[in-house]
């Protein structure tokens, strides 16, 4: 199955390729690697903000997440022409905008790897980092960056 | 010498490679560079829990930063069969779980790269991050991850 | 324009390349990928230390990121020679020491942002992740890492 019939199938609408915040770029392709920019977490209404462990709680952390996931692959589209052409998903680098105490990064940072593997299947599993921070920009609840392999 | 008969000079027997505490694999290989994914600090007893500068002093810290360090070493050894082939330690990035207004961070993350340099000699010499994190997954006091060249 | 020519123009003297604090080196190339390590803020006064949006406010912190943009310059051209053989940058990693309820980490990182387009043009446009930290190695203020690709 293509990954445009995948997406049709999991009813994902990609957004909108996020413009950056700041003087840089979403993407760099280096050899067959493409480095995604930070996604900050995003829905229709906008920035999803707060601290999961207080403000959100873990399963509003992983929608979040997954927020950032989507707008990784707008990225990897706008950048590639097609997702087809990812080969691997090779690493996530997730931060938590945590409450003190809050240590369920994991399945906070799972809404975004979930969404990898139903996209991707296999090549959609990936290495991944998943740790706190005490704030994020513009005080969002999520943000992470990916490295993908390109075929 | 070989890995293998360092290891035993060290006294060092690598701990079984962690499984992924969620949906990630814990390393993926693309071209000659091995991506580990973050292992959080923990010994025989288990995980090695806390807050550095606070639960832990600084040689507490650099002794979980030596547990992350032997998991990623069981990483790279399940994922390429032998540590043989590991062609140089390129990059650590460490984060200490830290108590506030602790600053000692290169030493806590020290632990771990000092083993890799007793273990690899000049090819464990690595470029290196080392910061802090207001929490980590499931209350550790240390998380690194690791990109491996493989020869 | 030369890379030199540039830096003159600019008025940039490149400092000496920091060592390292501890028990790694400041970079690592592997294929045409140069890992710089993380570099601490620091100016003709010794360390850049305190957290912004406290004892520090934006243009403080703008600043104490672009002298960790200039301690990565400085590795790189004593990694390669010269800053000639820099194809492209191509990802900075910033942690800024955050005051709680901080959340301009972006404007802060764009000190080195901003030097990397000064000095290499489109060359120097990079993805980039930008978060906080609730303390850095020394109190220092800002704390990044750079990937840059050889030609």
């Amino acid at each position: 199955m293509s990954i445009d019939a995948r997406l049709s199938e999991l009813n994902i609408t990609l957004p909108a390729a996020p413009a950056p915040a700041a003087n840089y770029v979403p993407y760099v392709q280096s050899g067959n690697l493409l480095f995604v920019s930070g996604q900050i977490s995003s829905g229709a209404d906008g920035l999803i903000c707060g601290r999961v462990g207080d403000d959100l709680d873990v399963a509003d952390g992983a929608a979040a997440a997954r927020s950032c996931g989507l707008a990784l692959l707008a990225q990897a589209q706008a950048a590639l022409g097609s997702l087809e052409r990812v080969a691997r998903v090779v690493k996530l680098t997730g931060f938590v905008n945590s409450a003190p105490g809050f240590t369920d990064q994991p399945e906070v940072i799972n809404g975004c790897s979930d969404l990898m593997v139903e996209v991707f299947g296999a090549k959609g599993r990936h290495a991944r980092v998943a740790v706190s921070a005490p704030a994020l920009p513009r005080g969002v609840a999520v943000e992470i960056d990916a490295v993908f392999e390109i075929g």
